[in-house]
């Protein structure tokens, strides 16, 4: 490895804002180590995006964990309670929240990144457009990076992972218009939380609702394929 | 579930503190939920111990996850580095350290504990008679409390879900001699970081050390299993 080589880890989901959290950290000269989770939720076609994503980015590695998250439940992502047809309000805290997700998949990250040797971990989280879960606001953030510090043997030796938020306070047009300014080809990602049989999105629920917003107040086309042909934005 | 019923999840690793770590939870009137890992480590004999004893402990639940941490790497208990033959200094992280392993459990815990309406997660870390592992530290776990209030639906709220570690000031002989108090049978446990393939523990990698000299230090007789008759201390 050469001197100046950076390296991250950049949590990819397959959706607009990992996507998007991806090629910034490219940008920013990052080797990319991607890392995603099979977790039993229920739109696991997410998993197919966030490869095709990684390959189009040329990630030194991409690695898929398991983790049955659905033996724990509790979420509508993960278990059979159904997944709200409504944008949700920041206000209350959403049954599509998955328990200490963001947790479980940020600590991954962290043994990854020291393993390979990464000064940077990359999360594609807001808290402008989002559903409100609690484990997407920068004071989390700040105390995973505090906890994350003293956890490691990278930590204790002085060389902290960054974690890395860098679309935490933009709107999600802003995100988008973002990443089509780094060239970023949206048609390759995954957002709806509910997907028909064929990988078509609800164009309901809120992650679709947020993405549909998003495109239009960036005066974007939105390349997702809607179930139903009033949906179709093309 | 009764006004009174207090549940905790414990995180049992089939080893002398985790199991002590239990007996103190069900001592405290918790109810438990037993949580361990099959992490590609070389010593996952130590799950069956963990399931004896999550039985005999009456556990509400025992749940094993599986993360193949192995595909991570970076650590002697996940790959072919060789098990150190001797003690380790808490002076330096040894080889035997698994890169953010106590976050990953401590986080999936978090999880399982949002989910069965549980109010504490017990770990057995201790910062006395231990192997330098950074995420042991009483600041790593205060950390990891912060961040954790933070985190969730259960913090957002109000309810905390309190980190227990009532092992974290205790030598391996007070942790003993504190289980044997509680009635604690130590034959059901497991130690050795890289047993025998008919299970019996080497007798002289880190873990195998801590063990036979707390039971000496603690006065009693070590129910272990050791390869070779010089090391039987029955």
């Amino acid at each position: 490895m050469s001197v100046q080589e950076q390296r991250a880890v950049v949590l990819c989901s397959g959706g607009i804002d990992s996507t998007t959290a991806l090629a910034i950290a490219c940008n920013e000269g990052f080797i990319p180590y991607c890392l995603s989770f099979s977790y039993g939720q229920r739109h696991a076609v997410e998993l197919q995006a966030a490869e095709r994503i990684a390959r189009a980015f040329n990630a030194r590695e991409h690695m898929c964990l398991d983790i049955a998250l659905d033996r724990i439940g509790a979420s509508a992502l993960t278990t059979t309670i159904p997944v709200p047809r409504a944008a949700g309000s920041a206000d209350c805290i959403p049954v599509t929240y998955v328990p200490a997700r963001n947790t479980i998949f940020l600590a991954c990250a962290l043994a990854l990144a020291e393993a390979r040797a990464c000064s940077a971990i990359f999360i594609g989280v807001t808290a402008v457009d989002y559903s409100g879960y609690p484990d997407c606001r920068p004071a989390y953030i700040e105390a995973f990076q505090r906890m994350a510090d003293l956890a490691t043997r990278a930590g204790v030796e002085g060389r902290s992972i960054a974690i890395r938020t860098p679309l935490i306070s933009l709107s999600k047009a802003e995100i988008i218009q973002t990443g089509i300014g780094l060239g970023v080809d949206y048609a390759m990602t995954h957002s709806c939380y509910d997907p028909a049989a064929d990988g078509s999105a609800c164009g309901k629920c809120d992650s679709c609702v947020l993405r549909r917003n998003g495109f239009q107040a960036a005066g974007a086309a939105d390349p997702t394929r809607y179930a139903g042909a009033p949906h179709v934005r093309l």
